[in-house]
């Protein structure tokens, strides 16, 4: 896999300097198509051995380009805020907006590999983390990002003699720390697992460029006319017009009628004085279960969707009233900000995922991307159908690093819907909550059913199933909320590790 | 000062219950006009003694308003991202925006308070945090916001029995910590320091509102009606036409016409040879402070400015190439987005302050407030006019966190500037550089002057003053950057002191 990138490629000085100048004002054009189009991010991979040159290449990089629009990300040590969270977070909030470049020094192979050659983890964990990474690349490209993944490589001879030579020259001797040298002492472990790795994740969506990293001329100026052509490539791509992609098997409703919806039983109520009672009992116990010296190692995610009027606010606000003010936090779902459409759609929910200790609450979510999104068409039935699975990928990270994700479905029936809408027309200072688009939503009620149930049936998973809770009796919803609330915290707690931050780095 | 809060305030369940519908309703209202105008943004402060029911105020507004648009913040320990940078960093970052309600149990007088009174810090390092503290919300309510600051207070007397009570009642014995106790002992002290805080700090802008904590209709009630009376109060206010504010002495140029910019000698320049040599050993020299071990223990805010084609970007590459590349970002400043305009305008450069031992370059800086905005007539006099005190804070809030500050002014001739355009529009890779509003600038020349010499004048400060650079001949305008950087640098790492992480909590 690695020998073409162990001939010894090099070119002269003199050719080099003939090239660049060209090369520099066809990526500063480039770049500034980019921004002006601004469609798509670019995200430049940099990996590879010690001492192959991935600085110099992104200093290089630096230099000929515009700095306004290139941002570089060295990935070292997390911090403690990004301990607290799963590997991809400190991805996410350093991802480029459209129209941008973001270099990553290091990547998200970076920590697996490590840990599989010293023996942290295991094989499985290793492929498993590739196969996370791929699903990863997949979806931002769906998402239009453009993703150029370097490998700067160098034969294990070249590598001890460019690490001697950084070594002696005192000006550059700072680049060269003891762990190149521990990661050199495995240096034939290193090459299997990395060919591995590269072999398993250079997808056609994002395929892995290996470059030889010796010869400083031969590697900047390759590294820079493929990110040319790459970006250059896709801005013609953006100019042509586009296929409309349409989804492989489209999803039709049950042609018996029955669904999920239907099963369950809406008339369901609770007694005013029963009600008191549980709420208190409930609410105490979930107050406890946060109080819980292992609740410091976990972090609670709950999600509410719902029909319009089903009542999430008051069932939020019960839960709310039973923890301590520090440790929640409501996040509203409304139209995304200027920041978050320049992003991937998920962006914009990893950037709220909690610390340790914590509990968010999202008034509606992710899931909008396959409810109002879909309804709505306002995105193509290709970019929804897709969303299934990055959702449950998005999921199954947290759950990875002990974020307990609880999802609830507020139903209530078509019926009960308009005796709430009338009555809140009616309450003054409920009144701000029936909007021209409630009445809207309304009039697409069979849609959205449909919706909900290919949502249940495609993301209700083990690692967080949805909970269904017919809410036409406000108090019934509540409890139910509270008590499978309280479970799932209660189980939760018992599958505490001991020392689970260690999980970060598995990627 | 707390003789009103210690007498027994009480009103009947009866009459709460009664009230609150109203008055909830009257709220709900105020947050909708609040939402749909976006003009302004509600920061909450609770303060007060532990057991005043500060925890319970706060479910009790969450419990009353729209969640959507309040958002709460426990000030607890702070992170070691948080510990990496100055005190207030953690409040900008959690600052709401335009249209929204911020809360947060705990302010930016917790920790100077709690220091005093443990004595880790001495009386005047107070009265300082006061002072920063004043001019901090005055910044903030100049800026648009509406700042209400409760403090909850309790007797001596009623507060260990409210703990008790709290202590012996299972459900909420949680909220009494060792640290409540700890701060019950020595609360003869902490009312001597409380007291004086609030004597200080209640001004105009911002008073202080001292409720009584002991009964929790009381309590709730009082703290309700009065963010009511504060948000409608305000809406009133923005819908009323607005005076513009003048400044009260406006600047004009100097008589003499003698100022900082004639004082260049604009022709010096460095031969290519001399330059070569230098610029090797600068960035050699730039390199080494980089890696001093005490490195780790600063943080470099490089600060760029200059007339437009002043080759800033030329000057920023020479700095980065002699860094790692994982320890630098470049800043570009440009229009601010959606969400910067939400907020005050230093919260986009707070957003970008880096951890220790990473060096920030920021290609056009906060010195916008009061050079193209005031140029351009974007925001009144007495806006661009306050901004130089603001901004004098904000670099000494850096400063006291070993943060150093560098600030470059490179000036050309007009002259120089117009040869420059012209070989751009030549040049290809270069001509994107050029743009209408160059040459719209250029024709305000005088006026962008005058903007530059009064910001030289207001803002070069001992702890960070403004390095004017003679930029007409590049090579010059690069080495003396180069040097005075590393000099700023050397002179600054002679100053950390052991444990500065320690500074933080300082306020």
């Amino acid at each position: 896999m690695f020998e073409s990138a162990e001939l010894g490629h090099k070119i002269k000085k003199s050719e080099y300097d003939k090239e660049v100048p060209a090369l520099r004002e066809a990526l500063l054009n480039a770049q500034l198509d980019l921004v002006k189009l601004a469609k798509f991010q670019v995200i430049i991979l940099i990996g590879g051995l010690d001492g192959a040159g991935r600085g110099e290449t992104v200093n290089l990089l630096n230099e000929w380009m515009d700095p306004r629009y290139i941002q570089t990300h060295g990935m070292g040590d997390p911090s403690d805020e990004e301990m607290d969270r799963p590997m991809m977070w400190r991805f996410w909030r350093e991802l480029p907006p459209k129209g941008k470049i973001g270099v990553f020094l290091g990547s998200w192979y970076t920590w697996p590999i490590l840990n599989k050659v010293f023996n942290v983890t295991r094989m499985a964990d290793l492929e498993q983390s590739m196969e996370r990474a791929k699903r990863l690349e997949k979806m931002l490209v769906d998402e239009g990002a453009l993703i150029i993944k370097f490998w700067l490589h160098l034969s294990k001879e070249k590598q001890k003699k460019r690490l001697k030579a950084l070594e002696k020259n005192p000006l550059t001797r700072w680049r060269v720390t003891e762990r190149d040298w521990k990661h050199f002492k495995v240096y034939d472990q290193l090459q299997t697992v990395h060919e591995m790795v590269i072999r398993h994740t250079s997808t056609a969506e994002a395929p892995w460029m290996i470059v030889e990293g010796e010869d400083p001329c031969y590697r900047g100026l390759t590294v820079g006319k493929m990110i040319l052509k790459a970006i250059t490539g896709r801005l013609e791509q953006e100019a042509a017009p586009k296929v409309k992609r349409i989804a492989a098997a489209p999803l039709i409703a049950p042609i018996d009628h029955l669904d999920i919806l239907k099963t369950l039983n809406m008339s369901q109520v609770l007694e005013k004085d029963k009600f008191k009672l549980e709420l208190e009992k409930y609410q105490g116990r979930l107050n406890s279960l946060t109080r819980d010296p292992r609740f410091k190692k976990m972090t609670v995610v709950v999600v509410f969707e719902g029909n319009d009027a089903a009542g999430k606010g008051g069932s939020i606000r019960r839960i709310t009233g039973a923890l301590d003010a520090r440790q929640y936090q409501v996040v509203p779902i409304a139209a995304p900000t200027e920041e978050e459409r320049a992003q991937p759609y998920l962006w914009r929910f990893w950037r709220h995922i909690p610390r340790r200790g914590r509990v968010t609450i999202f008034d509606r979510s992710w899931y909008g991307r396959v409810l109002v999104e879909r309804v709505e068409k306002f995105i193509s039935d290709a970019d929804w159908m897709r969303a299934y699975s990055e959702i449950n990928d998005f999921e199954s990270q947290l759950f990875r690093h002990d974020i307990l994700v609880v999802k609830f479905w507020l139903a209530i029936t078509k019926e009960e819907q308009l005796r709430r809408f009338e009555s809140r027309q009616e309450t003054g200072f409920k009144s701000f909550k029936i909007t021209e688009e409630d009445w809207r939503n309304r009039k697409k009620w069979k849609q959205y059913e449909q919706a909900v149930c290919d949502m249940v049936d495609r993301t209700s998973t083990e690692i967080a199933p949805w909970i269904m809770v017919e809410a036409n009796d406000k108090n019934f919803a509540r409890i139910k909320i509270l008590k499978r609330l309280c479970e799932q915290i209660e189980t939760k707690l018992k599958h505490i590790p001991q020392n689970s931050s260690q999980k970060l780095l598995k990627g």
